[in-house]
């Protein structure tokens, strides 16, 4: 098995990510929030997992406030877990990720579409600049160093040439 | 750790990515080729990756069409990986994850930021519908059920309420 470093001290925005919701188990439980489940054993039930996976892996989405407890029943106490407004905005993400694994697939194909409830209409997530509306694409499109890179990022990111290794 | 359970059989198209990208090596590897690394001993110096692991999650990307490999000597013969066109359109989605990252630093403590090439200028990468331009945001947009949703995908979808599980 993979032997997990914790990316915390990391510079790079997608490690730092990756070290809060990259595992698994996280992506398919914020996957099954967006589909409306909220109860631990309904979870439990469509994810297959093990409880002590299942607490470990929601109690990381809730400290990293992706996901927040909200109380469901008084007596006794029960909580549920809905997406916070940080996790409504990694959703986003999580929908452009849908949308990229449909583009390989033909339209007739698709199991799972991503859709506007209002219309009914499905729609195509693709990812754009937020001020021109221009369609973000690698290489064209890179990281660079922000202003608190340190010494070593800005070191690796003028190392290689991403150029060079577009296919 | 997590006993990884395959998704190929899965209707979702977030289950069949996770499964084929999922793997948190498989992000930053791909991350790393975004930055241009593409040889063996330059992805498992900067990953920090048992030879074993990164040998078995390159095999994985090539086998899916993420990642390609490309002869740069031939005596003795050696190939180096680089981003195939499935794995540069992933790399749009991997720069929105860097994204939403971002978007919960302040813009003066970023250390990592996405740039256009051509023009030195931050981008903020955000996911719209290809068709409208229209932010795409949960729970307004979600998951529908697609031309070959089995009946268990689209008695899932239907049986619960992402407008409830939204906070």
């Amino acid at each position: 098995m993979t032997e997990r470093r914790s990316l915390q001290a990391s510079d790079c925005p997608v490690g730092r990510s990756v070290d809060v919701v990259g595992e698994w188990w996280s992506i398919l439980i914020v996957r099954d929030a967006m589909e409306g489940i909220t109860r631990f054993d309904d979870f439990r039930q469509h994810l297959g997992i093990s409880p002590t996976m299942l607490t470990q892996r929601l109690n990381r989405l809730v400290e990293t406030g992706i996901v927040r407890r909200r109380p469901y029943n008084t007596r006794p106490p029960r909580d549920e877990y809905v997406l916070s407004a940080r996790g409504r905005e990694l959703a986003s993400v999580i929908l452009a990720l849908a949308g990229w694994w449909n583009d390989a697939v033909e339209p007739d194909h698709r199991p799972v579409i991503v859709v506007d409830h209002e219309t009914g209409a499905e729609v195509e997530p693709v990812v754009v600049d937020r001020r021109t509306g221009q369609r973000i694409e690698w290489p064209q499109h890179r990281f660079g160093p922000g202003p608190t890179a340190s010494h070593r990022t800005r070191e690796l990111l003028a190392s290689h040439d991403p150029d060079r290794a577009a296919s």
